[in-house]
């Protein structure tokens, strides 16, 4: 029999994600990937995977292997205290509370707050997965003027004295996808603001560590904690697939970010939660991350210096200062969405740039660009030949090139 | 500044697990909890976990530490077609998919179906954990009768002839909190009901592995899998701290949950899917379980022959074939809620039944007793003094102890 029928209204909003049906196309032999959104393979520390489980064994023995708290196995959140110092935030591990993955607590914010036509502020562009988790709640989005500098806070200033938003919805420290960051004066001022219109902030902070140069900046949650709700995980310092986040949330939505988690899962893998906080507390990520960051700064480079020398110059791009991406801008109307297919014929993917706006026509003449994944020889060539392929279709007379 | 005004609609339905908060006043020192739902640790295959996790290493490497598919791991969906086959379940591993624990795919088939309203058909009493999975999406329940062999069919057929629902959830096998199996001529019916009234059953088999004396039964969905979302679990047979569930649903519901769950947590553990697979494959799980229901059984038969011995005749209870709970009830009107926190002051610890029903003064004189997580002896001095404590409120002149 057919159950189409029997789909909740809010099915209709829950659509194929566009990034994972185009990571479909892209593994088909011989084709570089410059559409993904995820870390190296290289970049987890797999020689020390052994030593963390026996650690795990012998400290925690069948406790790591049993049923535990919604809230996060304790001694994680105990690791977690020192971790998030020195961003800057100072937490009791009673308030730190793990999620399975940051994906966890995307969905459950706008489950526990979002009605079906309740508005979410986001910067146009924004990050996909986070536009994945709060759709089945039928929210109504509402757009916050980014510029080269990330988030507009006069923007966000009207939006909030006009309209009523349950919350804002930042990436603000090496966006995905544009890889922006909210320069320190900025960050303040959308504390201030955040403040003054009695606004909860949700502050997903996943690549801050990533960072190439430049001086590392408190997150936005520093300067309001009251209302922020601060989401980070350990997928890019890590392992994603062991999905471990973290958050801190104002009273009492911590409370029911915990109640609508039981819910979805009961709690996060024990097991996984273990290894992280040994991983954590052994001093292991300490050493890791500065391997991660020899490893992605080079390609950034590499990719950086590709686009300068192959990219038409009918092309601007961000130059971000970490994080995993770069994102493209052509000559307006140019359907970057209609070049993919040139470009994966030429073995050469990215993601067109609309998919990350919710706003229907724009974005077309964007494009986001990954570095993680491939060797600095790869990128350079994969830039190459997407500079040859822009080259064609941005050429003011490229008609001409069908004759 | 305050949130509450924030919430939406649906978060008013989201309480905290009565079971949950319970088990917090019961890890007191001294308590014996007969209240947990959870499996011995004992239970766990601690002596080959270092074995796994080296086979994972040398098997995947990285990959199992990467993003993955929302559908599953394929090793682990190739891994569980000839564990379903032993149950008599013919499928295909594309057509297999994991969630976070089963508790994952609870909050899926609600998210995807059910809007503010409409209804669910439940057992009463029935699952906790499918109810706080279902409450946030604003369901009516629909009451299905049941007696001493759990649900009756006629009142289902009644119900669906009478009422829309979206789904009728049933946990057939050794059912939590009664331990009440369906017989075999009872899940043809139910089989043909469902077929004729073109509803979805939803098969919650968690604890069919779990069996002590007679034989095993067919799942439902053997009879009926065109109507029919099977979901299982490995938290009882491996380990529930990996969070690795799995389920079989009917198209398109397949693909809606898939959508889901990627807006969820993207996917499952990639570790903890990798580690089960290798446990399933590798023949270990085929060894574990006949070691698990010898821990379990003589636990089973020691808290029933205590039972016998000690509860006052006044007092009945099912005798399941296995699974982890008895479920007993006391004289009409006595308050096993009010009885929990006499029992609490000598050290046992049980959970009042009325917690499993979904209407208001159901369940009065009930209780759920779980005997997996003591050793005989334990059960057998905690059951005594249940006894003692049920005999002194359950007698007909019980005020006389006071003076």
């Amino acid at each position: 029999m057919r159950f189409d029928t029997y789909l909740a209204s809010r099915t209709s909003r829950m659509g194929a994600s566009a990034i994972r049906e185009i990571l479909k196309v892209v593994s088909a032999p011989g084709m570089v990937s410059l559409a993904g959104g995820i870390p190296a393979k290289e970049s987890f520390p797999m020689d020390i995977m052994e030593e963390l489980f026996s650690r795990v064994i012998r400290r925690y023995g069948s406790n790591a292997f049993q049923y535990d708290l919604t809230e996060g196995f304790p001694p994680l959140r105990e690791a977690l205290v020192p971790f998030l110092a020195e961003r800057g935030i100072q937490a009791e591990a009673k308030q730190i509370l793990v999620t399975t993955g940051s994906q966890g607590v995307l969905d459950g914010v706008a489950k526990i707050l979002v009605s079906p036509g309740e508005g979410i502020a986001v910067e146009a562009p924004t990050y996909l997965g986070a536009i994945q988790a709060f759709n089945p709640y039928e929210p109504r989005y509402v757009r916050l003027e980014t510029d080269e500098e990330g988030v507009v806070p006069e923007s966000l200033d009207e939006v909030l004295a006009t309209q009523r938003v349950k919350f804002v919805y930042l990436v603000p420290t090496f966006q995905n996808p544009t890889g922006k960051t909210l320069s320190l004066p900025r960050r303040k001022r959308v504390a201030e603001i955040i403040q003054k219109r009695n606004a909860l902030l949700v502050e997903d902070d996943p690549y801050s560590m990533l960072r190439y140069r430049g001086e590392p900046l408190p997150p936005i949650y520093t300067f309001a904690p009251e209302n922020t709700l601060y989401i980070s995980t350990l997928s890019k310092v890590f392992a994603p697939g062991l999905r471990i986040g973290f958050f801190l949330a104002p009273p009492p939505l911590d409370r029911w970010l915990v109640l609508a988690k039981q819910g979805v899962d009961l709690h996060t893998s024990t097991l996984n939660q273990a290894l992280a906080a040994e991983y954590i507390s052994g001093g292991y990520l300490a050493k890791q991350v500065p391997r991660i960051v020899s490893l992605y700064a080079p390609r950034q480079q590499a990719m950086l210096s590709a686009m300068e020398k192959y990219f038409p110059s009918s092309f601007t791009w961000t130059k971000p200062e970490g994080g995993m991406f770069i994102w493209a801008e052509g000559p307006k109307d140019l359907d970057l969405e209609q070049v993919y297919y040139q470009a994966i014929e030429r073995k050469v993917a990215y993601v067109p740039g609309k998919f990350f706006f919710t706003e229907l026509g724009e974005g077309i003449s964007t494009m986001r660009l990954n570095f993680t994944c491939s060797d600095a020889p790869t990128l350079e060539k994969a830039i190459r030949t997407l500079g040859e392929v822009l080259a064609e279709v941005a050429a003011p007379n490229r008609k001409v090139h069908a004759l």
